[in-house]
């Protein structure tokens, strides 16, 4: 019997566990669900006879020690942050480990102690960072197979409300950590463009947008993400002339959320004096110039340059920035007032459904013509529960730790899931559930 | 016989070693001069019968503790960072301390254990701050003495070139330290203006001007300081519904700057790749959208909207951001390799001369009138090594060490210069030297 540990029982925490759970009596798996919330945990498990639940806290040394003592496998859902903690008492037990963030510099730095103890590190397992990976290298590796030369590498992902439940001017509800999409971009953008690199900053991202058709989802615009560079060594690309990655919105988002950027509302340096008992008009006052004639929406107007009717005003009056209301925060950064201000005009209700969206274009050279492959892939969730966002996270995560536990993923060490042996049986079972990528290929003309 | 320890023989120590020395037989003092340089040092000292150089490297405890043993009174004019480890000597020691500097957390943590070991700590006593805070209290606490209500205080200062030796499209040169002139402004500038809290982050900072005409020296602008609000506290003007600290330059200068912030060139926050092998026009190029077509200067203008005629271009063009020459620069931020161009540009020669002018605009209530002071101050260096920014960065902090070691301050602790014990006999001494304020009072209409 193979004992495994899953640590953090949260949203994203729903696909993984019912996964396994559902294949525990055919392999022979006992589970165990770690959290501070232990009724909550319990609940994830549906009385399962081969799981139970613990109360666990990673700030607690005892906790981290006893529960993973005689474990095969610790899965992580835990905030990323404390990864290091489990990582380390991995290496020190002799345990397996898997999650869905990106490698940490000191998991990246134990790559070869792991291989040493024989044990692996899975990483970079849900869909961004996860899918991306595996749907782009099968494409990659395809192409090299043929000895095609790869010229052009383009991936875009969003996070984004399901078209049935799109009911808002902005066409964006919050399907994923708040904080992280108001703070989104921060820092600067680069990418590389037929062998020139492009910096950009992050006051000119928004205004730098691509604009993409997705399958039958529709128009989506696409900002720069800040990582593109590093993709080409992690896939293999490292004289790739064109390399950019970005994150899909649904049009008219970017030009409307450059606004706040523009003012400075998505600042998370500082505080704003008597944030609790400013009103959020206040609050957009702030960032204007001093007028004692003018109102608010007029001089927001001008000072940027937006049609006094137009849609991005239209927006941002939807979500009630110019209206009389207190904000109540105390000591409250610009990001945080903005952030409090969204989460209740973009929370995502009951009944919605929310969407994964993922598009990848790859431009080759082979036999003298040029090709460009585009390969697509959109999932609508469930529901609140089984969200798109859930079972693309935590499915690929669980069927990598089925693969490992199984035997059937040999790999050591630190890894990523970048090779054949790894993205082919997991893109194969996701297509099980509905996550499958479509391709269009075609000829294409290059000056 | 007092002993004055001078640390840092630079270029802004001149003025203070030469008032020192011609003091130093009437008051008997001896004067010891330390640097890292000591040839550097002895030139400066001209063979005074009163003093000495000696080797001083403050990273050395040693050294430390040897120069300073005996002595009364260290001046400090090593960069910022040093200044606590001298601080800290000092108080062991028990000797009196002296900088141009802002006060530092750990200085103005130790205000008590100085007290009572009786010495005192002279801070911000040079041009800004120093004559700023000097210039500023002595009209606050007049109208204050007659029961006058300030209700706004405005206070520029800029360190530019005398207009005799302006010469370039920019009507500026360094005058001073060329790194923080490029990364000026950056984080978020604070003000408050009639009761209202204003915030404006850096890439809107020199879109935010104000105009001014000085005396006869013509117009400025004025872009916001981060740090007015604190103002309010150290001149006690905690209600003050207006105040507003900035930086001065020339009319035209703020907008063509404003380029360099828009695109990216200030960023010090990572590296441009291949920067020792591309190109000025590469670098700007970097930061423009990809256009297999259109030239750099072309993508400039139409990305920020600038005129391809006009002085912006110009401005830009004569710095020489177009041309294909190797910026030569290992390893450098944007912000490194614009500095490197500039200090070719903006270098002062040998025959400049530079100015330094500072502008407080006071408008307060007495007796049911409004009124407004402008008291202003222009000064010109005599030429490059008796610089305004060295005479008047100098002058103030020698003439505090004078009165401190002839008896006539008697304050102890951590002293920043806002009483008129310290600024009036300074104000006056400093009259001497050409640096006085003209004064223009005025009765205005409020709204």
């Amino acid at each position: 019997m193979k004992k495994i540990l899953i640590l953090g029982a949260g949203l994203s925490a729903t696909s993984l566990i019912d996964y396994l759970l559902d294949n525990s009596d055919q392999y022979d798996w006992h589970i165990t669900l770690g959290d501070l919330n232990i009724d909550g945990a319990r609940k994830k498990l549906r009385n399962h006879h081969r799981a139970e639940a613990v109360t666990f806290d990673v700030t607690v040394q005892d906790h981290v020690e006893q529960t993973l003592a005689g474990k095969d496998l610790v899965i992580s859902l835990l905030p990323a942050r404390f990864h290091d903690v489990i990582a380390k008492e991995c290496l020190n037990r002799g345990i397996h480990m898997a999650t869905a963030s990106y490698v940490s510099p000191f998991i990246a730095s134990i790559h070869e102690e792991a291989l040493e103890r024989g044990i692996v590190y899975l990483n970079e397992l849900g869909v961004d960072p996860g899918i991306d990976h595996m749907s782009a290298m099968k494409v990659i590796d395809r192409i090299r197979s043929v000895n095609g030369v790869i010229n052009a590498f383009y991936s875009f992902t969003g996070g984004l409300i399901a078209p049935e439940s799109d009911n808002n001017p902005w066409h964006y509800k919050f399907t994923w950590n708040p904080r992280n999409v108001v703070l989104a971009g921060q820092g600067v953008s680069q990418f590389i463009r037929n062998g020139m690199y492009k910096y950009i900053p992050y006051h000119k991202l928004f205004d730098r947008v691509l604009e993409r058709e997705v399958l039958d989802a529709g128009m989506f615009e696409v900002y720069p993400n800040r990582d593109s560079l590093k993709y080409r060594k992690v896939y293999g690309l490292e004289n790739i002339p064109t390399i950019f990655r970005g994150t899909m919105r649904r049009p008219g988002f970017c030009e409307a959320w450059n606004v706040f950027v523009q003012l400075g509302c998505t600042d998370d340096t500082y505080t704003i004096e008597n944030s609790e008992s400013i009103t959020y008009r206040d609050y957009i006052n702030s960032f204007l110039r001093y007028d004692r004639e003018k109102a608010v929406e007029e001089k927001l107007c001008e000072y940027l340059s937006i049609d006094r009717n137009g849609e991005i005003i239209k927006k941002l009056t939807w979500l009630g920035i110019f209206e009389q209301k207190v904000i109540g925060l105390k000591n409250a950064t610009p990001a945080q007032i903005l952030q409090q201000l969204l989460e209740q005009k973009w929370a995502l209700h009951a009944d919605d459904k929310d969407m994964i969206v993922m598009q990848h274009e790859f431009e080759y050279e082979l036999n003298n013509s040029h090709h460009r492959i585009i390969s697509s892939m959109v999932y609508i969730g469930e529901d609140t529960i089984n969200t798109a966002m859930a079972v693309t996270v935590g499915t690929p995560l669980a069927i990598a730790c089925k693969l490992l536990l199984t035997g059937a993923l040999k790999q050591r060490g630190v890894v990523v899931p970048t090779s054949p042996d790894i993205y082919n049986p997991i893109l194969d079972e996701l297509e099980l559930f509905g996550i499958h990528f479509i391709e269009k290929e075609e000829i294409i003309q290059v000056h």
